[in-house]
C-alpha cells in the first residue's frame, strides 16, 4: 500500500424526498445560487418545480443557467463564469448528471480565474481558488456528485480533457433514487458501465499489497452487476436504483483508489470517442474496456484471475491464470451485451478510416504515454481501437 | 435501504512517517494544544518525540495530560477540561489508541459546557458544541480515529456509557502502520475483534435490500480475516498492518451503516464486562458475540447464512439454512481461539454468580432493551451472558 491522504467532505443526502433539502443546504453557503442543468428533464419530472420552491424557501435568489449537454461544452462554461462574475454568485448548484455537475465545476473553476477557464483542462494552470459548488444527482454514471474530477469538451478541435483538484468536491449532493426513475434503459445501462469503469480504473494497479480496498472495489463491482439488470426489467426499482446510485458515487469519490495507483488508459483512449462522435461516455466504455482488457492481461495474469473469480465467480483453472483470465474478460463483455451496450467500434459507427486519428490525439502534446498499469503509446492505442473495431 | 445523511469530515494522513506532519495539522486549528496520551509507550517507542518536535517546528505550544488508562476514566476527562480552561486551549492532539482518542473527545466535549461531562453519556444533556481533536494513532482497533463516538468509564460505580455525535469527529487523524508494530499479539487479536465487531454490530440489521452496505462489510471482514492472522505470526508486516489499520477506520467511520439500522447489543452487553472487570474490550466482544449470535441466529437465519457464505466461506447447506448459519458462528468462535482470544467467561475470570448483577446494570435505567436486531430484554442478557459462560 502507499501512503496517501484521504479526506471528502461532500455531504451525501441520500433518499426520498432529500431535494427538499436543497434550499437550506443552498444558504448555508450565501443567498444567492446559479442554478444550472440540462434541457427539459428536469422540468417535465417536476424536480425543476421543487428545487425552485425549496431555494425560495429558504430565501435564496435565483439565476438560471440552462442548456447543459451531454459531453458539456467549454462554450456554456465560458457563459456561466461570465454570469457568475457579472451577477456576483459565489455558489453554484448543478441539477442534472455528471455533464451538468461537471459544467457547474468547471464555472466555479473559471470564476476566480483571471485567464481562460480552459488552461486548467489543458495542464498550463494549477487551480488556486473555485466556488463551491452542490448538486442535485438525477443519473448515477459519472460520480461526479462525490468526486474531485470534472471532464470538458472543447469544441474548438473537439478535445474532451479532465481535471482534477479537491478543491472542486461538491460541498453537498442529494441524492434521491426516485429521481432516476425516468431514466431510459440505454442510459441506466451507460452509467452502470462508466461506474464500473471508475472502479476497474482503479482495481488494475500495479500497486502490492491492496487486499483492503480490492475487496471494497469487487463490494462495488458485484453491486452494480448484480443491481443493473433489475433496473433493465423495472426502472423505477426503488431499492436497486438506491443501491446503484450510492455504489456509484463511492465507486469515484476516492475512497477506492487509497494507497493505490488506478490506470485510467480506458478512460484517455474512451475520451477520442465521445469527443469526436458524440458517443454517450458510458457506451464509449463498454467497447474500449474489454478491448484494453484484452491487450493487457498478460501484463499481471494473477490480477486478472483474481477480477474474473471474485468479480464474476469465474471457477478458477487453476492450471491456466490465462483461461481464468480470458473468461472474466469475457463475462464483462457479456454483461455490457445483456443490458444492450454496445462492445465494438461498428456498432458505433466509428470506421477504421478514424482509428489513426483518434490514436493520434489521445497520445497528442503532453501525453506521449496513456495508463499507469501498462504505460500505452500510440501504437498501442491504435491496436486497442483495432481490437475493439469489430 | 434507509435515508441517510452521511459526511466524514476526518482528513486521513496514512502512512509511513506521517506523524511528522502532525505539527503542521495542528497548527491551522491555532497555535496551543493539549497533547494526550497513556503511559511510557509513546516514550519509548520514540513516537512522542517525533510528535512535540513536529509541533515545535510549526511552533505550536504544548500543555502535556498523559495516564490515560484502558477503559478511560472520567476522571481524568475531568482534569483535563479543568486544564483546558486554566490554560485556554482550543485544540487536544490525541496520541494513542481508542481510550486515548475517546477520552480526549470527552474533554472537548466538556470544556465549552457549564455542567458535568458525564451528563452526555448518561442521557443528560446535548451536545451543542466541543473543542476539535485530532490523532496520531497507534492501535487498530477502536477506530476512534474516524469515528463520532466516545467511550468513558464512570469510576463512580464502574459505569461504561458510550457517546454519539457529529460534533466529535476528529478533523484529522494519522495512520501510520509502524506504530503498530510494537503491540503485543494479544493486543493485535483485541484490536482485530474489536474491528470485527464494528462491522458484525451494523451487519445485523433488519433493514432489508441493503446489497452494496452488506458487501462493503464482508469486505471489510475479510480484510481482518484475511491480514490478522498475518501479524500474529510477524508483528512488524506493515503491509498486513496497513490493511487493517485502514479496514479498521472504514470500519467505524460510519460509511458501513449508511441506510441501514446496527445491532450495538452485544457492545452494550461487553460494556459491563469492560467496565467492572477491567477486560479488554476487544476480548470481552469475542466471548459476547458468538453468545449473542447464538441466542438470535433464528430472527433471521437468511442473513446468517449469508455471513457464514460470504465471510467465512461455509459451503451452503441449501436444505438446511440452519446448519449453514451455525456453521458460521463455529468458524468465528475458531477464528478468535486461532488469535488466542476468550470466546468464554470463565477465562477472564468472571463467576456464574455476578451474571446477574452485570444483566442488571445492562439493562438499568432508560435502557430496558439494548440492541435493534432483536430487542433485548434484561432475561434475554442474562441467557447470553450464560451461554457465554463456558
Amino acid at each position: 500500500m502507499e501512503n496517501f491522504i484521504f479526506q471528502n467532505p461532500t455531504k451525501i443526502l441520500f433518499g426520498k424526498g432529500m431535494e427538499e433539502q436543497a434550499g437550506t443546504e443552498v444558504r448555508a453557503y450565501g443567498d444567492k445560487v446559479l442554478l444550472h442543468y440540462g434541457g427539459g428533464s428536469i422540468r417535465r419530472t417536476g424536480l425543476y418545480d421543487r428545487i425552485v420552491a425549496s431555494l425560495r424557501r429558504a430565501g435564496v435568489d435565483i439565476v438560471e443557467l440552462a442548456g447543459v449537454q451531454p459531453n458539456p461544452r467549454l462554450s456554456l462554461v465560458r457563459q456561466g463564469i461570465q454570469l457568475c462574475r457579472e451577477r456576483g454568485i459565489g455558489f453554484i448548484l448543478a441539477a442534472g448528471g455528471g455533464s451538468v455537475i461537471d459544467s457547474a465545476k468547471a464555472i466555479a473553476m473559471g470564476v476566480p480565474y483571471a485567464g481562460d477557464v480552459w488552461d486548467f483542462f489543458s495542464g498550463k494552470a494549477e487551480l488556486k481558488e473555485a466556488l463551491q459548488v452542490g448538486t442535485v444527482l438525477t443519473i448515477p454514471a459519472a460520480g461526479s456528485e462525490a468526486s474531485t474530477a470534472s471532464v470538458i469538451t472543447n469544441e474548438d478541435g473537439w478535445y474532451k480533457r479532465g481535471f482534477n483538484s479537491e478543491l472542486i468536491y461538491p460541498r453537498f449532493s442529494i441524492l434521491n433514487p426516485e429521481l432516476a426513475f425516468t431514466l431510459p434503459k440505454y442510459q441506466m445501462a451507460c452509467g452502470a458501465s462508466d461506474i464500473m469503469a471508475h472502479i476497474m480504473e482503479r482495481y488494475f494497479t500495479n500497486t502490492r499489497e491492496v487486499d483492503f480496498t480490492d475487496r471494497l472495489c469487487e463490494a462495488t463491482l458485484k453491486t452494480i452487476i448484480q443491481n443493473a439488470p433489475l433496473l433493465a426489467a423495472e426502472p423505477d426499482h426503488y431499492a436497486a436504483w438506491a443501491e446503484v446510485m450510492w455504489a456509484g458515487t463511492v465507486a469515484h469519490n476516492n475512497l477506492l483508489n487509497t494507497g493505490r495507483t488506478g490506470d485510467w488508459g480506458s478512460h484517455d483512449i474512451e475520451h477520442e470517442l465521445s469527443a469526436a462522435y458524440d458517443v454517450a461516455h458510458g457506451a464509449g466504455l463498454a467497447v474500449i474496456f474489454p478491448a484494453w482488457m484484452k491487450y493487457v492481461y498478460r501484463h499481471d495474469l494473477a490480477r486478472f484471475a483474481q477480477y474474473a473469480v471474485r468479480v464474476w465467480n469465474v471457477d478458477c483453472s487453476f492450471g491456466s491464470p490465462e483461461r481464468t483470465a480470458l473468461e472474466g474478460i469475457k463475462r464483462l463483455e457479456s454483461f455490457y451485451r445483456s443490458l444492450g451496450l454496445p462492445t465494438r467500434l461498428n456498432e458505433l459507427q466509428i470506421p477504421e478510416e478514424k482509428l489513426e486519428e483518434m490514436a493520434d490525439k489521445c497520445t497528442a502534446g503532453d501525453r506521449q504515454t496513456i495508463g499507469n498499469f501498462v504505460k500505452l503509446r500510440r501504437a498501442d492505442v491504435l491496436a486497442i481501437y483495432r481490437l475493439a473495431l469489430k
